[in-house]
């Protein structure tokens, strides 16, 4: 068996930024790296060519009555910028105590990794164990998985008769509390570009007499937002699904301390919509973020110019049961109703992702009518967490979006068990990302326990 | 007698972004160019140190009861940026028809070059023209001129003896109409960044609990100005002076046609204050614009974070007698007043300059206390305008800011006589920078005609 985090730094060594068309090498990289390990523990490896990225499908076949477990996993990962605020270089993975710090080591090469271990030390101890899996590895994720749906299209007939897909990609609030996510928001992504003059203009020359860009956006921007921090898009809400019991009585389990969570964002002060406490708006609200801005000069010292253009890049995150095309439609609307006539300006799509829901066995008042594989996952995972961290794993929906677990749900009639193994530290996103190790060697026994009590039927 | 256009190309070529550190070397090749081509045509060049850039003093002596003229210009240049709309690379300078191209051809290499081949020729023909010279060529114009006070107070007993200042740094509607600027628009400029979360987030996983920094930098700055366009920070108009009535007279025979600006601009609209035409708003009003803004992820694609910082580039036109300090401290304290407490900010200050106004002779009810030379140089340059270029010049306002021409006023007692020559549509401060060359060669004979006029005494 292979050492895995040895092999998590060799992963993480690639840079592979989808979004980025100068990391092209460093996608080719991690992606035959990927298909190199998975042959070696034992699987058909194919690569899925497709619009942009690749999909990695490795399959471990067996008897037709054999349950069958797809495993999900990305091997891209976020841009590493800005780069000056790392410690360590992004892509030259370094162990600081417990932790391997690099671009990816959470999002997802380690948790990713972690599933591939526990496969192969399953498989190295029981050669012949009565499971099916299914390796599927995209390169595309933090994109937005372009190209995931048509695949599944494409892959339909294989994939359809698997039972359930486990994964990793989602948060746990401790290492001591480990939580299944049983919700996703959703997405709705654009670029807002607006333009002035044909050209940057002499602020000293023509300032006066047009309205700079950067003023138009920042007045849109501004009216984007009601003063107690809703979203001030006219019928945004509308779709939003009331919150069940059984789900605030899991959050409040989830305890947590509102002062703590705010020190560790380091802000002065939260900015919640009233009627929600900061841990209930990140998962039941939806939001309208501003992700970048950007126009005229922004180097050192100062340059006296009216700028011709200015781009602000929002995004969406939406609720059970809003629909990213109308909310789309909302948005684009009173951007159009709203911009002045004195200037131009462009909507640029970006990709978009529903809201997705599974209600764990047992939870609701009125259960969803659930294959039993899917129910005995979600049985075995919650025996293996509450063995091997301790405590038993919590249910809750969380504020970060997997469009690709929606559209699995859409084209496979698929539910997905979402075992969350990275931490709220670990800088997802952000510079000086890290993996706890030790929550790796926990995630690996946990995934090897679910396996095993899957295979046993 | 050197070629001017060729001699302007070679200055051209030093790339002098004096803003920008990373031009170290081509500032201090623009700045030998200079001294060099000073030296050849008769004068004694001396380099006066400064904190960052230094400012070239060539001095013509000679019988202490001859005129005395300090020419002024600058030797630094805006930044290039945005490079790819270039159509001909910035510092390699291109003739286009009757046009060279390049950065800094009009501001202010160009014009300065026009007056060095004026007095070039003009000391072949009478080498012993009873004139004393003095170039004052700075090489920090484009950063606010920073060192030009200090300069100015420890040459004070020198220059304070000449008799007035003669330069070309500001703009003329069109080759036929040239226009005398006599008042230029004083200038506050300063940064202002806001700062959420101690480092950027997943906006997932955070979005909904804190006010993202580019959306309180958003709404400050969309409370920066009223529906109608004017200047929304209190106080902000109390000093400015009433428009002399032979100003509005002087400005209706500029003529112009609102329609035709606003298509060389290439705006849908204009957006001025009401009450005053797009021309007098330049003119007469003060200005707040956003000259960059900047935060998050600005790349290809998208990237869901919520940044920690945000940034934005401010800068205040002022207009006679609007007082720097004062507007600086009413600012500060409405963005203070305005910032929501969620978030932290600073306040960065940059450069400032008084504005500046003269009134040439004639033209007022209540004509100023002028010395002589000055009144002789206004006639002669009326004069020789009429001849070369066909028509009397105009005497304006302009909405451009040159602060040294306040710090010499103050200073050194001495005011400037500023002769238009370049266009609008030379592009300054933006890319594709221009310098008609048919007007060089016609400021040229007018340059020479007024200094033969003044060493006429």
């Amino acid at each position: 068996m292979f050492d895995p985090v040895e092999k998590l730094k060799e992963f993480v060594r690639h840079p592979s930024v989808s979004t980025d068309s100068r990391f092209k090498e460093g996608m080719r990289g991690a992606r035959e790296f990927l298909a190199g390990l998975l042959r070696e523990t034992g699987f058909a490896v194919e690569i899925v060519p497709t619009r942009l990225h690749p999909i990695i499908l490795a399959r471990r076949g067996g008897d037709e009555r054999w349950p069958h477990v797809i495993i999900y996993g990305h091997y891209d990962v976020q841009p590493p910028d800005p780069l000056d605020l790392w410690t360590t270089p992004p892509f030259d993975p370094v162990e600081r105590g417990d932790r391997l710090c690099g671009r990816g080591t959470a999002d997802n090469k380690g948790p990713l990794m972690t599933h591939i271990a526990a496969v192969a030390r399953l498989l190295e101890k029981n050669p012949g164990l009565p499971l099916r899996l299914t390796f599927l590895i995209e390169g595309e994720e933090e994109m937005g998985s372009p190209s995931f749906p048509e695949f599944l299209e494409t892959h339909r007939d294989e994939l359809r008769r698997a039972d359930l897909v486990f994964l990793s990609d989602t948060v746990i609030p401790t290492e001591e509390q480990v939580v299944i996510t049983c919700g996703l928001r959703g997405l709705v992504l654009c670029d807002l570009e607006v333009t002035g003059a044909k050209s940057d203009l002499h602020s000293g020359l023509h300032g006066g007499v047009l309205r700079n860009p950067i003023q138009a956006l920042a007045e849109l921007c501004a009216s984007l937002h009601t003063p107690d921090g809703r979203v001030n898009v006219p019928g945004f809400y509308d779709g939003v699904a009331p919150v069940e019991a059984w789900e605030r009585e899991e959050l409040k389990k989830l305890g947590g301390e509102a002062e703590q969570y705010r020190r560790f964002l380091g802000i002065p002060a939260f900015h919640t919509p009233p009627g929600y406490t900061p841990f209930e708006a990140i998962r039941f609200l939806p939001t309208l973020e501003f992700n970048g801005i950007g126009g005229g000069y922004q180097g050192e010292g100062t340059k006296t110019v009216i700028p011709s253009k200015a781009l602000v890049k929002i995004s969406c995150r939406l609720v059970p049961d809003q629909q990213p095309e109308k909310i789309r439609a909302l948005l684009y609307r009173t951007i159009r109703e709203r911009m002045p006539a004195d200037v131009t300006f462009r909507l640029i799509d970006q990709h978009q992702g529903v809201p997705y829901v599974v209600v764990p066995p047992g939870r609701s008042n009125t259960p969803p009518d659930q294959p039993a594989a899917l129910a005995r996952a979600f049985r075995a995972t919650d025996a293996a967490v509450s063995e091997v961290f301790g405590r038993p794993p919590l249910y809750l929906r969380e504020g970060g979006s997997v469009p690709i677990i929606a559209d699995i749900k859409r084209v496979l009639g698929l539910d997905s068990v979402m075992l969350g193994l990275f931490l709220p530290e670990d800088n997802l996103h952000a510079p000086n990302e890290s993996f706890k190790l030790s929550v790796m060697q926990k995630g690996m026994a946990v995934s090897q326990k679910v396996l095993t009590a899957l295979a046993a039927g």
